[in-house]
C-alpha cells in the first residue's frame, strides 16, 4: 500500500473499535470533539508526508524499493538514531512539544522486541525472530500506526503480580493457552495514541519471577479486535479549538487511555513473548532503552517553548534588566539546552550490536537527560510563573478580549511595556498558563518511566568499577583489584628530588 | 442592624453593581453559575453567625454592646491576633483551605490606614483618624463585608507611576479635586472576593515619590458606585457543582477581579489619603504586616490537605513503606507543621504600640511562613505527584464510574491496596489533581506579596546590626561599634591557666 | 560541694584517665594543645558560676537548698524548659556557636532514662528509677561533669548487633553478669566532650530486638575506671590559640572520641538498664526528644554567626545592593529564625507528663527545627561563600598580615569597600572560611541524630490521622473513620438557594 | 631547545623570583614545602614527555618540525579541541582531578589575544598579531610554563577601575609610556600556578569604558622580572607528604598567588593590549571561551573521585542497599556525566573561524558544564558526607592506626562490612573528608569564573530569539518578526474534516 494519504488513515480508525469518553461509547473516533487535539496530532504525519521538505526524512524504502514510514526502519547505527531524533525533533517543534504522528511507544516496543527476541531465540529457538520480522514487514507495507501497551494498572504497588489480593488481573496477563493462540486478560493504563492507532502492541512493564510467568507475554492485536476497551482518561481545561486560551492542550493531545483486555484471543504469529519469564525484564529495560530517547527528544522541543514564553513575559512586563528574572532565564536556558545535548549524545554514543543488526541508545546519557528534565521541571514551571507575575492565575477569560463592551478595558489595563500590543501579552500569558497545569507537571515526572525508574536505571547502568577505581587509586587502597582505566596509570606524585 | 442572616447578605449582593464574565454582564452575582463557588465561600460566614459553636469566635461587641463582625475589630493584643487566626483557621479548616467569609483583604487594609492614619495625623492634622473610625463603626454597625484594592495592573514593572508610557492609568490615581470630594481612576487587579463584598477599600500597592503623588490615594466605596466596573478572572477547570472531580475548586473561589475606576466620584469622608504621598509606603508595607498573618494561616489550612492526600495516596497505593515515598512525606510534615508555628509566632511575639492602641504581627516570623510555603511550594506538589503517581494525570474522568457500562472496568482495574474501595483512590487522586493546579501554584507564589516581596520585605526586617555583631565578635574584628547583644559578653575563651 | 571552682574542675581532670591522640597517650588532658580549645569551653561554664549576672541562670537549689548546676535538674514544664534553651543558647552565644561547659549529651541520657526508668519499674520494678535519682543527686551535689555515650561504631550498617560478622563487639554489650556488676565491651564513637568530662553515662542507640538483648544496656561509670580508653577524633585545621585564622575553631571544640570499654565492671547501683530489651528503643527516642532541643539551640548561636559573617562580607565587598546577594541574605535571615523559633516553639508547647513529674519538648518542632538547619545547611554555606568571593579558598595566610615585608601589600591590595580597614574585611573572610569547613558541613549532618535519622522521627511523630481526616474530608471520602477535628466540621458549601 | 626534561624545568625556577609564604622569602620554589604539591603538578608533565604511551598526546611538532608543547599549538578545529580535552582529562586522572602540568590558564589567555588580536588589527592595524604570534613561537621553541592572570583583586565591587576610592590600582593598569615598552601597577589575585610557570601573561578581566582605558591592558613578563611579587595563598590542612590523610590534597595543589606589579616595565614587544579600551571586553569574554573547557574537563576527573568515593563508602558501610543512599548515588552519576558529555559536546559542537585559523569551544555547552557543576556542587558533598557517616567529621587521625598502641582497638571498632580491610575504610573516609574541603567549595564555585558569571555568560549567549519565535509560534503571536525555524513551519493543527 506504501504511504497512505490523510483520508485513508482517518477511515482506518472507523474500524468498530470500541471507545468511551466520559463513560459513553463514542461512535466514531474521528468525530468526537475529546479527540479532536489527538487526531490533529495524528493526521498531521499524513499531511507531512505530502509535502516534499518533509517526505525525505519521514518515508523510507523498504528492500522491496517500496515507500514505507521511517518510524518502523529498524536502526542499525549512530545515524540511524540521529535520523530517528530529528524525525521526533521536527514533528515536535511542529506540534508545540508533542511529538507529532501517531506513534512512538509501539515502534520502540517492536524495537525492544527485535533486540531480545534474537537473544531468546538463540538460546530457547522458539521463532519469535521471524514473527517480529513479519510483523515488522506488515506494518511497514500496510503504513499502520501502532500504538505500545506497556504500564499496566499494578493494584497494591508493594506486591509482584501474582500476590494481588482482591484479583490476579492487575497484570496482563495468559489465562488460556489454545492450540493456535492464546488468550490474555488484564488492563494497560496510560496508553498514548491508542485511539489514533491501528494496532496495539503489548509488552511486560517490568521483571518477573518465575511464579509470575504468566504475566511474561508480548502480543499484538488490532484496537478494534474483540474484547479491547479503551476508556480515555480526562483532559485538563479542554474546550475544542480554543486555541487562544490553551494554545497548546487545545492543539494536541496525545490521548492516554486505559486498555482493557477482556480475554482478548491473539493468534500464535502475533505472540512474542509466552511466558519465557526471564525475558520480562530484558524487554522492559531494552524498550527503556529505545524510549528515552523519544521522551529526551520531544521534551527538548517542549522546554524550548518553556524558555521561550518565560523570555517574552520578561519582556512584556519590562522585567528584562532585573538580575533575579535574568538568573531565571538563565537557568531556563541551561536546563533546557543540556537536555538537548544529552538526547543527542545518546545517539552520538550509542551502543551498536552489529551480530544483532540494531544499535540503541547509549542509555547512560538518555537516562540522563530524562532524569534532568522530570527531577527539574517543577523549578522550571516556579519560574515561569516568577517572571509571569499574578496575572498567570488570574487572567479574565479571553472571551472578555473579544467582547466590544470590555475589549477596551482589557487593553488599556493589561497592557505591559509600551509598543507591545496588549493582545501579544495576554496570548504568551495564556500560552505560560496552559504549558504549566498540573496535567503537564504529573505527566513529566511519570511518562517514560518515573522519576524513581530513572534513579534506579541510572544505578544500575553506571559503570560503578570505573569509578570506584578511580577513587580507590586516589585514595592509596590497594585491594588487588584492577581496572583498565587505572591499571597503567604513572604514578602520581612522580618521584624528583628538589 | 448587629449581624446579618444569610438572606439579607445575599440580598445585600444585588444591588445593581456592573461585573462582567467572559465578556458578559452578569445580572445576579448570587445567581451566576461561574460565581457561585465564591458565594459558597461568603454565605457560609452567615450560616455559622447561627450556629451558637462558632458564634463567640465570629461576633464581638462594640462599645455600644451591640453585637458586631468581629474581623473589623480593631487589634489591640497578642490575644486578639491569636483570636483572629483562630477564626481564620477555623473557617479555612471548614472551607477546605480557603478562607471562609466574604472578607479579609479589606479589614487588613482598613487596620493598616488605622495606624497610619494616627502617625499622618499627629503630623499633619487632616483628620483621617476620625474618618477611619467613623467609617469602621459604619461597617460594624451594618455588618458589610469590605473586599481590599490594593494591586494596581502595573503596565511596565521597570517604570514608575508616572513614568508608564501608554497612558498614566496604570496605578489608581486622583484625576479631579472637586469640593467635597474627588475623582479617581485606574484599575485593580487580582482583587479577591469583590463580587461578594459590599465595599471596596482601595490602598496603594508600593512607595510613591513626589512626582507620583497623585497615585498616592486611599479611600473606600461601596461596589456599585457609578463608574466601577468588575471583570471576572478566569478560572481553572470549573464544572458547577462537581464536587466528584474538583472538590475544592468547585466548592469555594476567591473571586478574584480586574476593578476599573472610570473617573469614580469618593466623597471626601471616605478619603483616607489624598496625595500625602510618604505615607504611601508605610500604608503598603503595614498592610502587609497584617495580611501575612490571613496568608499563613490559610495556607496552613491548605497544606494540611496537602499532606493528607499524600498521606493518603501512599497508603492507597500500597506505598507506605517505601523509603523515598516516606522521606517526602517526613518533608511534607516538616513544611505544613513549620508553615503553621510561624504564623502562631507571628501572633505570639506581635508588635504593640500601645499609644496607637493597635498591635500587628512579628513580620520576621509572618514574612518567614509566607516564604516557607511560596518558596518550597513547588516542590510539595512534586511530592504529591510523585506518590499519586501517573493516574494524577491520565485518571479517566469520574463520569465513567458513575456509569453502569464502564463502572465495572473502573471498579476493577483502579483498585489500589486491598481493602480500600476503589471510589476512595479514586476521589483522593481527583484531590491530588485538584490541588495541584497552576492557578494554585501560580497563586501560592504571587499572592499577598510575590516571592521577591517577601525576600525584600526579610532583608528589610532583619536585625542585620544583631547578626553583624555577633560575626565581629567572633572574626575579632574591633570598629568600635556596640550591640547591646554582644557588648557585655564575657570573654572567650575565658583566662585559665593549666 | 556545691558548686566547683574553674581550679577545682581543672583538677578534677587530672585523674589517670587513659586517653591517646595521634596514637600517642595524653599525660595530663588539661595540658595538651589538641585539647584547648575543648578545655576552653568546659572551664568556661566554672567562671561563669562565679559572675552574678549568669549565676542565676546556670546555678539551681537542691531540695535540701545547696546550690547546684542546674544542668541536672529534673526538667517539669516550660519553664523549665525555656530556662534550658536560655541556657544554652546564652553559652553558644559566648562561645561562638558551640554550647559552652562541659556537659550537655549526658545530663540529656539522664533525663531520658529519668522517664523510661519510671515506665519500666511500673511494669518490671527492678528498681531502676531510685538508682537513676541516687545518680542524679550524686552529680548535682559533686557538680560533676557528665559525657554521654550513645552512638555505637555499628559496623556493617545493613546488619542488626547481633548479625554482624566479624565480631559481635559493634555495639556496646553486656558480656558477664557478676553478683554485684555486670561487665561491658564495645566502642561507642562521636562521644563529644569526654575528656573534658568526669563521668560517662552510656545507653542504647537504636531499637533491639530480643536476640540483640545484650546489647540494651545503659550504665554510668567514672572516665578513669579501669579499661574505659579515650581516642581522640582528629581536627581540621587546629593552630593553638590561632584566634586569627581559626577564629572559631581554634577558640572552642568539642572533643569527639572513640571511647573502648575494655571488658568494664559497672557495679550495679550504676546500671540503669539490663537486657530488658524492649526499652532500648524507648530510651533512644526519648534521649532525642531532649537532646533536639539542645541541638536546635546551639544552632542557631551558630547561625546568627553564619548570617552575620554574610552581611559584614556583603558590605565589605560593596555587594549590599546586588539583588541576588541580597536575596541570599534574605534566605539567609529566613533560615536562621526558622531554626530558633522552631526550638523556643518546641519549648513552649512541650509535653508535661504529671505523672512522671517531666516535660521533654514538643518532638514535632525540635525535629523540624533539626531537620530545617540539617537539610538545608549546605546552602547556606553555598551562599557564604558566593558572597564571601573567591578570597575564600584563596586568602593568603594572616602571617603575612604580621610580616613587616609583605604587610603593605596586603593593606593595600586586599582593601574591599573605602572606609573598611583591611583587616577587617581579612578577619571576615578568615571566619566565613572557619565556619564552612568541611568537619561542620558533616557535623551538621550527622550530630544529634542523622539527615535520615530527622526524617524517621517527622514521619513517626506526625499526626498523619490528623492529615488524612482533613484530606478524606474535602475529597468526600466517607469511610466511617472519626476524627475530632474534622468530625463537628459543619457541611462544605452550606445550603443556600439562589 | 625542544621539550625540557624534568630536572631543566626544576632549574628554570630556581631564576631568582619574588615569592613569599606565610610573610616569608622563599629562597627556592622547588625546595619549599609548602609548593611541594604544586611542584609534583608540575614537573609530571616533563615526565610524562619521557613516556613514549603520552609523548604522543603531549608534544606537537613546530612548522619547522621541532618537538614543542602541544598545549601552545593553535586550535584550528573540532579535533585540535577534543585532543586538547583527551590531554586534559588524561593528565587529570593521573593527578586526582587536577590539571597536571604547570599551565593552562596562560596557554587559554594567548588563545584569547590570539582571535581578538586579529580582531583588533583589522581595524586598528597596531600590529599585535605578530607580537603574539612571535610570543607564542618564542613559547614553543623554549618549552615555556607560563601562567594566566586575569582576575585583579577589584577592591569594591560596585565600582568601576576608574571609580576606586582609597587607590587607583586595585585592577592592573598602565601608569607609564616609555619609548620602548609601559609601565605596569596593579595586582592580580587567584593566579594559579605562578610559582610552577616561567612567564605570565596578564589579560583583562572585564569590560572596560573610555574613562578606564588605561586598565585596558594585556602583556607578558617572566616571572622573575624586577618589581613581580607573589604571596602564596594559604591552604587548607597542609602536611607535607602525608597521602594517606589528605590523599589528594597533599600530593597536587594549583599554588594560587597574588601577583604585584610593582611598577614593573614591559617592553613593547610584549605588549598586546595597551588601552584600546574597547577590546577589553572581548578579550575577557574569549578567554572565557577556551577556559571553560580546561574547567569542565579536570572537574570532570574530580567528580569521578567524587562519585566513586561516595560508591567506596556505601559498599564499606554495608548501605548499598539502602533507598535513599542509591538514590543520592544515581544523582551523583547523574551529575558526573553531564558534566562530562557537556564539556565534551563543546568540543563536538565548537565555532570555528577559518579567517582566523582558529576554533573556540561551543560557549552554551561549555559554560552550561561550568553551571552545573558550581552550582550543584555542595547539594555532591551532601551527599558524600550522608553517605559516608559521621565518621567523616570524627576519624581520630591515621597515626592512631598507624600506632601499635591504638591501631588494634582502630582495627577493631572501625571496621565495616565484612571482608573489607579496616584500612580500606579509613582510607577511604579519608579520602572523601579531603574532596569535601570548604577550600574545594568555594573553588568550585569562583575558580574560572563564579557562579554569577556563568549566569551571565548563558544569558549572553542564548539564542534568545530562538526561544521566543517558537513561543510566539505557539502563543499564536503575529508580530511580523520572523526565524528561520519557524519560519517554514507547517500550519499546526493542519486542515482536517472528519
Amino acid at each position: 500500500m506504501a504511504i497512505r494519504t490523510p483520508e485513508q488513515y482517518l477511515r482506518s480508525l472507523r474500524d468498530g473499535r470500541v471507545m468511551y469518553v466520559d463513560g459513553k461509547k463514542v461512535e466514531d473516533v474521528t468525530r468526537h470533539p475529546a479527540l479532536k487535539p489527538a487526531i490533529n496530532l495524528g493526521v498531521l504525519l499524513y499531511h507531512l508526508y505530502q509535502d516534499p521538505r518533509f517526505r525525505p526524512l519521514l518515508v523510507t524504502q523498504t528492500e522491496e524499493g517500496e515507500d514505507a514510514p521511517f518510524i518502523f526502519k529498524r536502526l542499525r547505527n549512530a545515524e540511524d538514531l540521529l535520523r530517528r531524533r530529528e524525525y521526533i525533533l521536527t514533528l515536535a517543534r511542529i506540534c508545540y512539544g508533542a511529538g507529532g504522528g501517531p506513534c512512538y511507544v509501539g515502534p520502540d516496543a517492536l524495537n525492544a522486541l527485535t533486540v531480545i527476541s534474537r537473544r531468546l531465540d538463540r538460546e530457547l529457538k522458539v521463532g519469535y525472530v521471524e514473527r517480529v520480522e513479519n510483523y515488522r514487514k506488515y506494518l511497514l507495507k500496510n503504513d499502520l500506526a501502532l500504538a505500545g501497551a506497556i504500564t499496566d494498572v499494578k493494584g497494591d504497588r508493594s506486591l509482584r503480580p501474582i500476590e494481588q489480593i482482591p484479583h490476579k488481573d492487575f497484570y496482563v496477563r495468559v489465562v488460556d493457552q489454545k492450540k493456535d493462540g492464546i488468550v490474555v486478560r488484564g488492563a494497560k493504563f496510560h496508553i498514548s495514541r491508542t485511539p489514533i492507532c491501528n494496532e496495539i502492541f503489548v509488552s511486560p512493564t517490568r521483571a518477573m519471577r518465575e511464579e509470575d510467568k504468566d504475566y511474561a507475554v508480548s502480543f499484538a492485536v488490532p484496537v478494534n479486535t474483540p474484547g479491547v476497551v479503551l476508556i480515555a482518561a480526562g483532559q485538563e481545561h479542554f474546550e475544542e479549538d480554543n486555541f487562544d486560551e490553551y494554545p497548546v492542550s487545545a492543539s494536541r493531545h496525545t490521548a492516554e487511555v486505559l486498555i482493557v483486555f477482556n480475554d482478548v484471543f491473539v493468534p500464535m504469529e502475533r505472540v512474542f513473548l509466552n511466558r519465557e519469564w526471564p525475558y520480562a525484564a530484558q524487554i522492559a529495560r531494552m524498550f527503556g532503552n529505545f524510549h528515552r530517547l523519544y521522551a529526551d527528544t520531544y521534551k527538548y522541543a517542549d522546554l524550548e517553548i518553556v524558555t521561550g514564553v518565560a523570555a517574552l513575559m520578561a519582556e512584556y512586563n519590562g522585567l528584562e534588566k532585573v538580575e533575579h528574572i535574568r538568573d531565571e532565564l538563565a537557568w531556563l536556558v541551561w536546563y533546557t539546552e543540556t537536555v538537548g545535548i544529552l538526547g543527542k549524545a545518546a545517539c552520538d554514543n550509542c551502543v551498536v550490536e552489529p551480530e544483532l543488526g540494531i544499535a540503541y541508545p547509549n542509555a547512560l546519557y538518555s537516562n540522563s537527560a530524562k532524569f534532568l528534565f522530570a527531577n527539574y521541571y517543577h523549578e522550571a514551571i516556579k519560574y515561569v510563573q516568577d517572571i509571569t507575575g499574578g496575572i498567570v492565575a488570574d487572567l479574565p477569560s479571553f472571551k472578555n478580549f473579544l467582547s466590544a463592551e470590555t475589549r477596551p478595558y482589557m487593553e488599556k489595563y493589561f497592557q505591559g511595556k509600551a509598543g507591545i500590543p496588549t493582545e501579544h501579552r495576554l496570548r504568551a500569558t495564556m500560552l505560560a498558563r496552559d504549558i504549566s497545569s498540573s496535567w503537564v507537571q504529573g505527566t513529566t515526572i511519570h511518562a517514560e518511566g518515573s522519576l524513581s525508574a530513572q534513579k534506579i536505571s541510572l544505578t544500575a547502568i553506571a559503570d560503578w568499577e570505573k569509578y570506584k577505581a578511580i577513587a580507590r587509586r586516589a585514595a592509596r587502597i590497594s585491594d588487588g583489584s584492577e581496572h583498565p582505566l587505572t591499571r597503567d596509570l604513572p604514578l602520581f606524585p612522580p618521584k624528583w628530588s628538589p
